[in-house]
């Protein structure tokens, strides 16, 4: 069954408001079993309204619509829903009843304009709103079972839980149309996109039912599988078969099934192993530390980050020889060496990991040109280094990156992974 | 003149990403004196898309259309359009060569399906992307100006600035559409938002045309002034004396009216003054370094920062007597005053800004709850300590809270302003 959304209100409208509210609601509809085919957004506008409304009426079988049900004169929704219905706008009793125990429940007195929220189209069906005064109702507009709910995202979570999605799954999907939704992502890092692509899409053919998609969440890029069917076990066999040839080509740049962050899963494996870190870091500023120390109980393996940003505290803090910097410079992999072996020795870690490039936007050069970067790790038995140069001209992208890439390497090599890429 | 906005891609219409690119596109398309009708979502489905781009076309004289370019078999959008505008799919050569541009600058090889990326409707006209791979292109659909840009949205705000926006301003509004818009947004922090509403709902009436709007991005609120005229210096004038107005009763709160982040501010401040600063973080774990040193230039100003997670690594990095932090506690206020004359004398800077606190979740107690913060500030002449509880039970938003403060704390200090709020 198709359904859609529509979002209603000049904020959303003008852009003074993203609107979250229609990214929920799809990701519930999916969960019911729903095929969602459409998001719109229109204003505070009645034709426009009617228009829309009229649309969907034609086109689909559910519908999600927000906002536009509160008492001041831009609330439009009651009146286009009747005019698309072609219905009269009337006070809707069970609807006053609502508004009337909203209020004496917090001993406030109802005024006019809040009574205007009763007027609905005939035939609705108010949606009790215990969080808020503007009431829900449901009714057909064309073929459509057209759900109104109010735009406060709050108030709508509590009712699309507790009134939409119930009567969706018990009266108006027919048994035969209910669909278990899952879907499964690979989160992985260290690869182009067009790489990823072309590495699994010969494995399409073999994925059945299993729908393939890829979303760039820049530096991760996520491989999702998602699949609806009839027989939730079947439904989670496909994915998890299709999810293991996926694995089998992508395995060592996938760092995570499970939605988890690359912090998390560094922080997860240090915590196994019983061990603990500490960071120098120079061009990425904190950024490691501040990712690490994200994860709560990252106390229990983070001791020490050494944002030494000048090359003298480089000297000072870390004990880098100010020779070895004047001989490779700051961004080379003698200096991170140093840098990781000096954190690892003052705050008496297991490993040490350092961090020394040039972000830009200005400070490269021929030979290091912006988005160079040299990573260290100081570990019980080895010490290593590696040397990249990435393609950013941006800062914040550098800065992303060059971390992320840091905490690439403590996984590999607390997972005994050779390599960085 | 019309004009709608549609963001395609499976990612968008299943919730897993919130659309925030049609808000951004939106505000700009309203500056640019357009009135924007309609937002659209759908997926990566050929019909679909064909469907909503040809609604579109009869509907709207200006279009801005995301996502769906790139080199993946999900990327239907240029089939899409030429299907809609009854148009071939051909190979651009502009567009090939933009693409190829593109990997030579960055000593890359093109493969195969990045190609794929110059297939484009005949006739239409390329758009070039400085930041990534896919270029966009720009045709008539029906009646409407047709606009297709990536998805990413550093890819998509770039383009829409040079190569979109002023093309709708020279070739597609009539002369005199053109109205001037002008915003100014006064960025404060320190107040709740019920409490900035109070102090400026009394000024609204002398306003005249411009708009009052206030957009809260924790943990700052934004006051925004907005008016549309034929005059700009007229709208300009309006603007200002409404600023002024709103200055005068929140002046030591507004820490920026050109959009810049407290790390900006502070960072002008300390080179204004030829001063440097070293930081000893706890519990922000790096943010403030890592905000910090997100303003290129800041290696002129911040010497260090020591993110001592851990009581030994306060204790033996930044000399803080063990019996300091044992009697008093690692957040209390004579800890974090040794900790910012310690950051001071090792790092030899003029300023140190230390943080201790409790970000939770876990880790609160009934005297010291989640959400306690301790700042202190050791500068030449003097050293300051503040203790603070914020209502916060979330690690992030505590985070973030604790490192605007303390990075306020230093704002107020170098300009000479008493207290923290």
């Amino acid at each position: 069954m198709l359904a859609e959304i529509l979002s209603t209100g000049d904020e959303v409208l003008t852009g003074a408001v993203i609107d979250s509210n229609a990214a929920h609601i799809a990701r519930k509809l999916l969960q019911t079993g729903l095929c969602v085919v459409r998001h719109t957004a229109v204003g505070d506008d009645l034709d426009r309204l009617i228009a829309a409304m009229k649309e969907i009426g034609d086109r689909s079988d559910i519908a999600v619509i927000t906002g536009g049900l509160g008492p001041t004169l831009d609330d439009l929704t009651a009146e286009a829903a009747a005019r698309a219905a072609g219905a009269e706008l009337v006070e809707n009793p069970t609807a006053l009843s609502y508004i009337e125990a909203f209020f004496s429940s917090y001993f406030r007195s109802m005024t006019v304009s809040d009574r205007k929220q009763a007027m609905m189209p005939a035939g609705a069906v108010p949606i009790v709103n215990s969080a808020g005064t503007a009431p829900g109702f449901r009714m057909r507009i064309g073929g459509c079972a057209c759900f109104f709910l109010p735009g406060v995202p709050s108030e709508m979570y509590r009712m699309l839980e507790a009134s939409v999605l119930p009567v969706i799954a018990s009266e108006c999907l027919p048994a035969d149309a209910r669909q278990h939704f899952r879907e499964k992502l690979l989160t992985l890092f260290g690869l182009p996109e067009a790489t990823v692509n072309e590495r699994i899409a010969g494995l399409v053919p073999e994925f059945g039912e299993v729908r393939l998609g890829m979303i760039a969440r820049f530096p991760v890029i996520d491989v999702k599988l998602s699949a609806y069917g009839k027989n939730l076990e079947q439904v989670d066999r496909q994915i998890e078969r299709a999810a293991g040839k996926i694995q089998a080509v992508l395995d060592r740049w996938i760092f995570s099934t499970s939605q988890e962050t690359m912090e998390e899963v560094a922080g997860k494996l240090l915590k196994e192993k019983g061990a603990t870190v500490a960071l120098a870091e120079s061009c990425t500023g904190g950024l490691i530390a501040h990712r690490l120390t994200n994860v709560p109980g990252s106390s229990d393996y983070l001791l020490l980050s050494a944002v030494t940003y000048s090359n003298a505290a480089k000297t000072s803090i870390l004990g880098v020889p100010a020779e070895t910097i004047a001989a490779h410079g700051a961004v080379s992999e003698p200096t991170v060496r140093l840098m990781a072996e000096g954190a690892r020795r003052i705050a008496g870690s297991d490993y040490g990991l350092s961090v020394s490039g040039i972000a830009g936007p200005s400070g490269g050069t021929a030979e290091k040109p912006v988005g160079t970067v040299c990573i260290g790790i100081a570990g019980p038995e080895r010490t290593l280094s590696r040397r990249i140069v990435f393609p950013f001209r941006n800062r914040a992208a550098n800065k992303e990156i060059f971390a992320q890439t840091a905490l690439d390497m403590l996984r590999r090599e607390l997972m005994g992974l050779e390599g960085i890429f």
